[in-house]
């Protein structure tokens, strides 16, 4: 029998920490209904205390999402666990993960405190913690240059205050796969009570190695891996969970040991994290790259021809390509609809809800002969923008850009409660369109990324545009989608604005 | 002393065959010439013997680069050979790469020749190659699923018939990092005279471990490193160049040896390549992503004011990060114009494309009011279409879009010799504007892709556009670069109509 390898997914946190990948708590709770449906054991749903908005987001994960454990990042002081505990409450399955530094470099230069002092506050926070789950989970920030015996002294201690994960983060990505393993392997032997605990790693992607890091720890013995989809993360990134998912399914013969994982559900999964959080996925990306299964040359065709298993070492099928099928069209009914938005994760609030975007759909339909699940998605994600974050809002537009004339647009707004007129010329009708919006919300802020995806392919698809505005050091995705670009490029960046409107200072803790 | 660890590039090849990567020889030229600059030490050009366009390629790229050693591909016959070696012949320094597939599977369903044909033909490949060069290298295709055994009878040959560097690919990536380099080892070990010739790997990234594979081969012996710049390569592509170059250059502790890389060209070469080949880099890749060297989080950046060690294991501007300055604005002189043309890699081949590039260069100026490198690149990317290949051109347009119309464009197109008009509505302004390009073009095509980045931040920005069509199982990219985002789109599927119309048929082999 081969072991299990606990998935514990961190998109949510630390892939949401990435800059300008934060997300509502409605994109979150998708993603969430989508992890659970792809059987990823632990879903790490936030830092509760790192704002209001992180606390409810994470407790409207763990009243919604049943089979899947629901975590709450927590540094290692009281107020940050008992935050944490309120959040996870409503959990059918619920975890803390506190962590404290305890490399000489950070013990000493940021937190200001010896190890002793580090050891004892990190066995409170374990005590903390027991007051609401008898599931927790201790993580050394920094592991990866903490000393070895400083290591197992901290985690004997959490080990018998309670912690049942013990996880060594490499922070700062600096690790390769042999010393890294070597580490956990120390550890592992060393520990008194290491056979009590699961061993969880959690590897950043600076140097490229966080997926193997993470596999050569498995081989180690570590039998958690904290990952994100599409290696979503601060800098680099983490582990990604499709590639780290994919290795132990493809080579049993190594790892021994398998995961829970519907791997069906994996290019699913990326396709609706990328879109939320406007970071493509570049072609080339493994597993859920758009060429990642495509076999173009020559000789390689020929190959593939003359038998299959010359060229594959996994099927495309297996990772769900392809099944993003032709889904709905114009005669299509609201039951159709219906289900169809449930099974994509969408929560439908009310009746008025889905008749609204009913309507909106039907709207599509009339521009776009084929609707498939990307536009669906698209379609929710616009939707799930609730109204009292809705400061500004679209209206209606006009645009013309002739050769030898400066483009211009014109576009009435809704700004609150009035409908003001507004009008620029730019440089291009989407920087007309920009600096009309600009006349009216006079924002301040500056434009860091525009990007647009086709959502489907054919000419008649869909553009999605994500917009990167920042202001005094704060940065926000806005997203829209139209078969009409410069529409989309105006509704992304009131999307923006509106998402500037309303966003909370948070913290985001390093681990 | 520290071993130098050889650093080749094959970006022109094996990542040209990425589904969608094609380039035009100029292109190469370009990317060529970073590279040169960059101080790769050798350059796979291309596979002289696919098609016509390769071998010009392989050969204008020997005549210019003169700092790294130029390499041709060729399947292990007598013809690819001689096509190769004829290519390379105007090289400083030239290199032939023959290969032949050694796995059981390959041997019996792809080649259906036995262990000793094969053999015997590898041994007859080199001593061809010797009639043009003493450099010369021998890949086993699909190694990393051959027999060991047989590997070690067939390199002790080919060493003895004077090849130079061994490559142990891991073609369908399929290995592990402990595997491949007991694999590599075990090779070093057994095979005579090992110790006379350079071992190479070749990996590919299926698992999301070519770099991880790569490098565990350097720690067993492996002193050449196969790598593409942003891992673009088939499929999951190649080890990323950036990755292993900066691995074992922050690890060195580890990998007991160094590159002569002038990692500050690696930024700059990486944006090169995104934008010709229109592959998006993702935030979170590792070295050039755009988030790769961002420290957002509260406590983190906390950690790097109080102490700059705490978080970073490499610089930024090391990797040539922050190095994109304003370089020219509208009162540029053409002298200034020129020179940066030439650090950026461009040919100027003569004082008419000189001028005719200025002119477009001061129409930019006029509509945006800081040009960057960026926007110099795009601007050579559209000079660089060789007016033989431009069968369609755009010479005006018009668009008009307003709510509760049906969005419209016209456009004024040179086709051949002749001026047209095309008209049409479309779901939106850019889909009219196709929909009229193939009222003309008729071309029978499929859109596959379409994306706009911005070229640099701020709203007036070119839209840089990225347009993937697909006929008969050929794909081509076409790009375009306008601060109007519906000119650029236009432009893009022109220019891609324009490849399609010269593109010949070339074959891709696969090691």
């Amino acid at each position: 029998m081969t072991d299990q390898l606990i998935i514990f997914d961190t998109t949510l946190r630390d892939g949401e920490q990435s800059p300008g990948a934060s997300m509502t708590r409605d994109e979150k709770l998708r993603i969430a209904r989508q992890l659970e449906r792809m059987k990823v054991n632990v879903i790490e749903a936030g830092f509760a205390a790192a704002s209001n908005g992180d606390f409810e987001s994470v407790r409207a994960i763990a009243e919604v999402v049943k089979d899947s454990t629901i975590c709450s990042l927590a540094r290692a002081n009281e107020n940050d666990i008992r935050r944490s505990g309120e959040a996870i409450k409503p959990a059918a399955s619920g975890r803390i993960h506190t962590f404290i530094a305890t490399s000489p470099i950070h013990m000493e230069k940021k937190l200001r405190m010896s190890p002793d002092q580090v050891l004892e506050q990190a066995v409170k926070a374990i005590s903390w913690a027991r007051e609401y789950t008898d599931d927790i989970e201790f993580s050394a920030e920094d592991a990866g240059r903490s000393e070895i015996d400083y290591l197992c002294r901290i985690f004997e201690a959490v080990i018998k205050a309670g912690a049942t994960t013990i996880n060594v983060p490499d922070t700062v990505g600096y690790n390769v796969p042999e010393q890294y393993a070597d580490t956990i392997r120390t550890l592992i032997e060393r520990v008194p009570n290491s056979d009590k605990v699961v061993w969880s790693v959690h590897c950043h992607n600076d140097l490229g190695l966080a997926v193997a890091n993470s596999l050569a720890a498995v081989r180690a013995g570590a039998r958690q891996v904290e990952c994100t989809i599409n290696g979503l993360g601060e800098r680099a990134g983490n582990a990604s969970l499709e590639e780290v998912v994919m290795a132990v399914r493809t080579r049993r013969d190594v790892y021994a040991c398998d995961t829970r994982i519907d791997t069906t559900q994996i290019v699913p999964v990326s396709k609706l994290v990328s879109g939320i959080t406007g970071f493509p996925v570049q072609p080339n990306k493994a597993i859920v790259g758009a060429n990642a299964f495509s076999h173009e040359s020559g000789i390689h065709q020929d190959g593939v021809l003359k038998h299959r298993e010359t060229y594959e070492i996994m099927r495309a099928e297996d990772v769900g390509w392809g099944t993003n099928k032709l889904v709905l069209g114009k005669h299509s009914g609201r039951n159709a609809f219906r289900s169809r938005l449930i099974e994509l994760g969408a929560a439908i609030e009310s009746e008025e809800h889905l008749n609204h975007a009913f309507a909106r759909f039907k709207e599509l339909a009339d521009k776009k002969h084929e609707i498939f699940d990307e536009d669906l998605q698209a379609l929710i994600s616009d939707e799930a923008v609730t109204p009292e974050l809705e400061h500004y809002r679209l209206v209606a537009s006009c645009f013309h850009s002739e050769t030898g004339e400066t483009p211009a647009a014109r576009l009435t707004l809704n700004v609150g409660e009035k409908e003001i007129q507004a009008e620029a010329e730019g440089s291009g009708p989407v920087d007309a369109a920009f600096k009309a919006i600009e006349t009216v919300a006079k924002s301040g802020t500056e434009l860091l990324l525009y990007s647009v995806n086709a959502i489907t392919t054919g000419t008649d698809a869909q553009g999605e545009v994500t917009v990167r505005l920042s202001r005094d050091g704060k940065v926000v995705n806005g997203q829209g989608a139209d078969t009409d670009i410069i529409v989309a490029s105006a509704k992304a960046y009131l999307n923006a604005l509106n998402k500037l409107h309303g966003k909370f200072e948070k913290l985001n803790p390093q681990i």
